[in-house]
């Protein structure tokens, strides 16, 4: 059997890629939470991620390879619900890279981390054969204040999501900038740091967070679904989508809930704490349009939406490649 | 300016890329140590590495991409004197991977993390386009025991430098993989811990420790005299060279100074302690040809060998591209 794109696209077949060769292999009792980040043990708790950034072109409206590769490690390490402190970054050079887009690159890096409030305390650089593509790898360290558990496993009948925002914008950014469209669309790249912090600070009592990346919103419920063994309900007409977005997924066919994004989180939270929730994240950078999409079930296998048009349907989780190299 | 596989080395140029584009952009504390493994502050302190791994081809006498992509990293948080503890890895696939190779090289690393007593707690995997290429990375975390402090501004005029084995393994292995040439050289690509370890369990007072890789062990003496600010003499005749790697280096004309390794570090320790580090070293695993190498001189500015023929002569660090792709 060969690696076919679809092997990257963060669905189905990634995951069955990644328990077929890599979990079953590497078993530990950390890695077996199959989380994005993992938490460690230690005096104060670590948290661990790691992400390898391959998107072309290298520079989209709305941001870069850089910013994207800060943002990525970064908010992985918020959904586990660490205070980001350390990356470190690896780039695989292809030999022909202008010095300038590099530059330009590393200034994006530099930016978003000091955004972010990270360090980049260690990096390591090679170069390859090939055609002026770069490729960049972050591994980010946090740690996770005491007492703090979060994980689908915490989901219960009646918890309520949130997304932080639109959907498809980074998606339909890259897409546009491939096909050479002008459009307004931009990508959403961004750090989610106050936006869990906000969560935070409102004492809302979170039970799972997670950045709706690869594989789009759809794949991160069946994951939540699958994990929590609840069923989960979304409603089609909550579902926040910018006009431009939706304009573009109508003319190419797109569905916003397979798409990726790069600065979007989906949130669970207490029925009790659904308005607290709502307030303290449409007043948090980059969360403006967030809106309550939907609710945890009972016991189920898999997560429904009740559409627009009054009628139920299942929501499946990405399966084949959606857009190769979107992040 | 355009990246050329020189600034992939290891060497000079790899150096001048990293100043220009990327320390000076994401200047803090930690990093400006410029040390392979960055140790940051907690209530344990903590050591963070990353190593990108592109080696061709992926499977090789003595070892392959996996175990390369664990060996590095682990040595790089050993060096630092660190305890490694937890890996994260990044996986660029190129379309056509082979899974039973993929399988293999997980198989490897999950061996030689057991091996170096580390953990893989989290992992991403991209596919981009190609020809059935991998590209591993892998980040490090350990702890560095209070009071544990070393580095090349340890290092005093008298101290003694000891290197773990004979040079040029790897490097040779590589190239007679890739021209087809059959012979005895085996990559000698191993986790360093058990020879560090044997160091600290006699007592030795360790000022600074280096694994020599890409750019070779004059790369390394040359970092570590600019860095000391005192001068480094080796001795040509003390240098631990194998029959095979030796008579290899001849006919290609290459010398074994600048040449990449993946399983030997090189260690400089207060005089009174040579003869226990030199003992530690030979019992233990992967270091049974450790030699007493050189010592550290007075203030200086270089790296400089007394040659079998009883000459002097300079050792300059790495210069323009050793052989791409050698990890």
């Amino acid at each position: 059997m060969k690696i076919t794109m679809a092997h990257g696209s963060g669905g189905q077949e990634t995951a069955a890629l990644i328990e077929q060769v890599f979990a079953s292999r590497f078993q530990n009792p950390v890695l077996a939470k199959m989380e994005d980040a993992a938490v460690v043990p230690g005096a104060h708790r670590l948290a661990l991620t790691t992400d390898s950034f391959v998107v072309t072109p290298l520079f989209f409206p709305g941001g870069d390879i850089g910013r994207l590769s800060v943002c990525g490690t970064v908010n992985d390490l918020l959904m586990s619900g660490a205070i980001p402190q350390y990356l470190t970054c690896g780039f695989i050079l292809e030999e022909g890279v202008e010095i300038e887009e590099l530059e330009h690159i590393a200034a994006s890096m530099a930016d978003t981390a000091r955004e972010a409030g990270v360090s980049i305390v260690a990096g390591d650089t090679k170069v390859v054969e090939g055609k002026g593509g770069v490729y960049i790898n972050t591994a980010g360290v946090g740690f996770v204040p005491k007492g703090r558990e979060l994980g689908a496993d915490h989901c219960r009948e009646g918890d309520v999501l949130l997304l932080s925002g639109t959907l498809g914008d980074h998606h339909a950014a890259i897409l546009s900038a491939r096909m050479g469209i002008e459009n307004e669309i931009r990508s959403d790249c961004a750090p989610l740091c106050e936006g869990v912090a906000a969560l935070l600070k409102a004492g809302v009592q979170v039970k799972a967070m997670r950045d709706v990346t690869r594989g789009g919103l759809a794949t991160v419920l069946g994951e939540w679904a699958g994990r929590s063994g609840h069923g989960i309900r979304l409603e089609e007409e909550a579902l926040p989508v910018s006009k431009e977005v939706e304009a573009f997924c109508g003319i190419l066919g797109l569905d916003p809930l397979t798409m990726g994004n790069e600065g979007k989180f989906v949130v669970a939270v207490a029925k009790q704490d659904e308005d607290r929730a709502f307030a303290a994240l449409k007043a948090a950078r980059y969360c403006a349009h967030a809106a309550v999409i939907g609710r945890v079930e009972g016991p189920g296998d898999g997560v429904r939406m009740n559409t627009r048009l009054g009628g139920t349907r299942r929501v499946p989780a990405l399966y084949g490649e959606s857009l190769p190299r979107i992040c």
